[in-house]
């Protein structure tokens, strides 16, 4: 009975849009947990069957009700559960025996309750899989299909008024997610799935959502996010999403520090390193929603089908320091505000009186009322300009006009294809509401509108730039040598590894013998380094292992005696393997370059630029592996010190597409390496006016 | 009849609660610009006497109407003057005739308009202190003084309802502080001032703001501004605010190049650059809220009578999820979110039930709803801890018990004397009024309400910061030689001035041959460096005028000759001192150390970290002249890389105090030389175990 992985997307399928849901311990009290889904379910206008089971009850509001599980008429597509902890797991076995192959599981008392919950969650786990059942929760609040009048949920969302539209949102927090849907709807914005995870026992959120983003109907994606465990299903959904055309927006707390004491107190989840999370999820373009009211602004931007074919900003406002204000925040968020062209500019002068400023911002001060040509005329041309690709008209209060404006406002929207959002101020209500009746998007607060741009604009963007990148492939892993020992690997074996994926690496050679270290040397014509080899010892230079620049014979020979006299000394215990000889390397740009392991998304790369840059400031950038030569180049731009790759202080600039190469080359390997591979630095990588090379190496396998 | 400055004040106290009003080219129709504010001046209870000045009407409304300003039978103790640009000068002189001070000028067609304008605008000026009349405006839109209900404005705002309250708003903008206005209306904060100040021709935002937060009703000053040119007022006005424990709100556009660009075609006010500004701001305890919606949650939190004794933020919430993002926002604005004692987790765990966590966040589950008193007593509990200086409730809709749980928050407000705030996302509208009603501040996203948390919290710790730090005197400005020359300053006099203020300068001497090279080297009694002295070659380095370590007496008598010709060879036309021998410093920090003229502050001090930190990451730090110590150990604080100074890579941390005080001194030295210095470099300042010392100088003079 256990449901294999291709079938898995077909049951949820199923599960977010059945035919028939039984509710297993309904309740005819319709103020309780458990009778307020069925309520939902008879009242909304749900089309499918409903059984409740409670062995209380014969009929509840005229449905028929079913004494067992048993005795359900039919395998109903979905189950919802909201018995006591202690029957659940006997609930998902009948389940299976009567062939019902989704769950839905409000109970409590599982793994948010601590170790003896876990150990029930487990179980029930377990149970599940046996049976055939998929689960959704435990400790979940069911899930909205609006489209289908489906209300399977004890959530106070459902309490309101309902009504499906094109955002898919999906929650790890009951509370706060039913706070957010509640907000969506607020605002006017149509909610077509909202689905609650609870602990994400089996079903977790990315698996969830993949399957409500292929329904045509949603246009956007929001998800709210507390832990995650699957980063390359959440990697998977973002790239589904950029084949169809529906941008991915995802709220997930636990930031800092106090943030994540509060979250390990909350849920189970391993805490991710929230700055890899954010790179990944820059990487594979999905948008960050700081909270939920950015997230509501950008649902906003995005659930209008305009698109923004590039980051010009055109502004038109009634209010000079509005428009400073819009245009500052513009510029911090990665959008331009072009000058208008002269064409754009007359065209604005014919209407505009003398005192309004015909740049961009466009202020069309006050005087529209008296002449809604100004506003219209001046606000068609300035989308109209070949630099602008998406708009935003700033006005405030005006009570007295909102037929007027309204009417304005739709003119001018069908007068150009390009997305115009409406930044009101103190707008009437009745305003909102007939703008939102039209379609029109609308704000409240000036750069809260020019955020939602932004978003728009990184949206198309970041889908632009994904599917143009195709990912490259990891490389096969390293053959391991027979005798490989875990831990820190021997600095050839390693240096040889990485220059057979094309990571430019210093030559070493070890030495056990001071002949040896002279052979090395005369091979190296010209200066090298000596530093100790030992898996005992990864810190050579604060322990003295490193000699640098030798270039005679005599030289080597006492180095080669001194370091290992000196590592004899300070670390009597370390196993010595001798002596590498290495040439030395040259380059004005220090890099440290590094690959970690993070448990939700695997592999990941790491740059920074060496000393104090990465040290005090940290620096640095990572992204999941493996990715290719472009997305590298991103990561040095991202770099806060950047510039210094370019030149500063009258040293050349480095070749940032060398460097790149290597960064990518390396996530190739990693990726590759990813069973094996516990850590890896090179530090420093040295950048001059060639290809950047590691002139040293750290690298840790695991078993 | 010109006013005495001495008598400004008293003046602009009668302006803004006047006896009585009389209003300049009245209409009769209470729809136009010039009527409107005479409806709201007969409707809305204002109790002083009106005068209404138009040759076109025996009487308004009922009202008396004057022909002409010299039949006004009293001289009113402010006019409103709304005739033609063309007509506003013979009004003001007739004004200053009659013996009315003070004058309200709505009428445009002044600066704003262009050079014409400006010239007009110039003449107003000059009429207006000739006469003896202080302006307000003009191209303004009139003020409020609610308490005595006068609405003397035609701003959109006043067609609302009326109501006085503790905020003062101060406005640059007409347009976007109605809006601002309309939003603290909305929020139900009450407004008790509300003042346009238009072109500010004469009184200009801080004298206006000045006068009205000495009304004891007035508990929180805000402030939009646009441009700024007196400096020193707003400084003044800050250093009132915290005498009067009132916190001072500003929000000023035109943080960024491209909102500078629209600034310029906005108002005629010079470009504060921004980064001086917000230190000021930061300097003198300001609180800069960077829009109206940040402007308004920090009102909404001033506005409220309790103080935040220290940054411990405690949050109580039914959301876990909602609790992570408070506490990361926390951190991220300057607060703390304590662990609580273990008295207080006792007094929690008493009421709370097994599922929720007793930390801080305290989550205290949906179930409160049955059992009131477990939110009321665990919520006091985590108020009565003495880690927690205010706290924060979060719940979210619950429509069906807003009158339990208003009642519940009464009292547990009444049970604490801290600052507590209701975060309640998707509120009922009457849960909100309710709680406002009762005088319980609200929020509705948790990010907003931490961040108005915030603010609280440095409002009360800037006052006492600011009270505690008596700003030390600026020096007696040098004494200029008789033969000075302007420009670039001689090296050895300019050490001389600035070792006499304190300030720790590398010994440098004077040689005009190389004999006398010789014999300042002798008396270094060890290597020096010498450098071309020019007052035409500031950047020594550069050219090839600099050689470092010499030390002996062949290589003084080449280096010098070498740097004369090559001098003389590079730089034909430069006037050469001869060159500068200076002992050599040591110091392995590195500090760029300046003074910069704001044309709005005054002399501005910066320090920052010499090399890519200042080149690439501009990670410098300014403070207005004069500072004391702890201003200036506040602001190595503020630098980004402030790590270095305490050692990093091996090296020992600096003297931290002996840079402040160098800071400190220099400041001292700056403001005292206002008048006569343009600009100074100290760079690189090196720092090392003792005494940080200047090697470098270039100052500059301006007659």
């Amino acid at each position: 009975m256990k449901i294999k992985p291709h079938d898995r997307a077909r049951i949820v399928a199923r599960l977010i849009s059945p035919r028939s849901v039984a509710m297993i311990g309904a309740s005819a009290d319709f103020n309780k947990l458990n009778g307020r889904p069925l309520k939902h379910l008879i009242e909304k206008g749900y089309a499918g069957r409903v059984f409740p089971v409670n062995p209380k009850y014969k009929d509840i509001a005229g449905l028929a009700c079913y004494p067992t599980i048993e005795s359900l008429p039919e395998a109903a597509d979905v189950a919802i559960v909201a018995v006591p902890a202690a029957e659940v797991i006997a609930a998902i076995e009948a389940l299976g025996r009567r062939g019902v192959s989704a769950a839905v599981v409000y109970s409590s008392g599982f793994g948010e309750t601590g170790a003896e919950g876990k150990a029930l969650e487990a179980r029930l786990v377990e149970t599940a899989q046996r049976s055939g059942v998929l689960l959704c929760g435990p400790n979940c609040l069911g899930f909205v299909n609006a489209f289908d009048n489906l209300y399977a949920t004890f959530s106070q969302y459902a309490d309101g008024d309902v009504g499906a539209g094109p955002i898919a949102f999906v929650t790890q927090s009951g509370a706060f997610g039913t706070a957010t849907a509640a907000l969506i709807r607020q605002r006017g914005l149509g909610l077509g799935y909202f689905i609650s995870t609870g602990n994400e026992a089996d079903l977790a959120f990315s698996e969830l959502m993949t399957a409500v983003v292929e329904d045509p109907r949603i246009r956007v994606a929001a998800g709210y996010l507390e832990g995650l465990d699957d980063g390359a299903a959440l990697v998977r959904l973002a790239l589904r999403c950029h084949e169809l055309g529906k941008p991915l927006i995802l709220t997930k707390v636990g930031r800092k520090a106090s943030g994540q004491r509060a979250a390990a107190s909350h849920t189970g989840a391993l805490a991710v390193e929230d700055t890899v999370l954010d790179a990944v999820l820059r990487q594979y373009g999905m948008l960050r929603a700081r909270n939920e009211e950015q997230m509501l602004d950008m649902l906003e931007a995005l659930s209008q089908p305009r698109v923004a074919h590039g980051n010009g900003l055109g502004i038109a406002t009634m209010s000079g320091g509005a428009g400073v204000m819009m245009a500052d925040r513009a510029d911090e968020v990665g959008l331009t505000v072009p000058e208008l062209t002269s064409a754009t500019r007359a065209r604005i002068a014919e209407v505009m009186p003398a005192f309004g400023a015909s740049a961009n911002p466009v202020d069309v001060t006050g005087q529209f009322i008296a002449n809604p040509a100004l506003l219209r005329e001046s606000v068609v041309a300035m989308m109209d300009d070949p630099n602008v690709h998406v708009g935003i008209v700033w006005l405030q209060l005006m009570a007295a006009h909102v037929e007027k404006l309204v009417g304005l406002f739709c003119e001018i929207r069908d007068r150009t294809t390009k997305p115009l959002f409406v930044c009101w101020t103190g707008a009437p209500a009745e305003a909102v509401r007939r703008l939102r009746e039209e379609g029109i998007t609308v704000f409240g607060a000036g750069e809260r509108a020019v955020e939602a741009a932004a978003a728009l604009v990184r949206a198309h963007a970041d889908r632009a730039r994904t599917l143009s990148r195709p990912l490259p492939a990891a490389l096969p892993a390293a053959q391991l040598p027979a005798h490989v020992t875990y831990g820190v690997q021997a600095s050839v074996q390693a240096a040889d590894w990485l220059r057979a994926a094309g990571v430019p690496m210093a030559s070493v050679s070890l030495a056990r013998s001071a002949d040896e270290a002279v052979a090395h040397w005369r091979e190296a014509c010209g200066p090298v380094a000596l530093k100790i080899e030992s898996p005992d010892i990864t810190h050579k230079t604060e322990m003295g292992g490193v000699l640098l620049s030798l270039n005679s014979e005599m030289a080597i020979r006492e180095g080669y005696r001194a370091l290992m006299d000196g590592a004899a000394r300070a670390m009597p215990a370390a196993r010595i393997d001798g002596v590498i000889v290495q040439g030395m390397a040259s380059g004005h740009v220090e890099l440290v370059v590094g690959v970690q392991r993070s448990p939700v998304f695997g592999m990941v790369v790491m740059v920074g630029l060496g000393g104090i840059l990465v040290e005090v400031l940290k620096d640095v950038v990572f992204r999941r592996a493996p990715f290719g030569v472009e997305e590298a180049r991103d990561m040095l731009k991202e770099l806060r010190a950047t510039a210094i790759l370019d030149g500063v202080r009258g040293k050349p600039g480095v070749d940032r597409g060398a460097v790149a190469l290597m960064l990518s080359r390396l996530s190739q390997w990693a990726a590759g390496m990813e069973p094996l591979l516990a850590e890896l630095d090179l530090n420093p990588v040295l950048v001059g006016p060639d290809s950047p090379i590691a002139v040293d190496c750290v690298m840790v396998l695991r078993n």
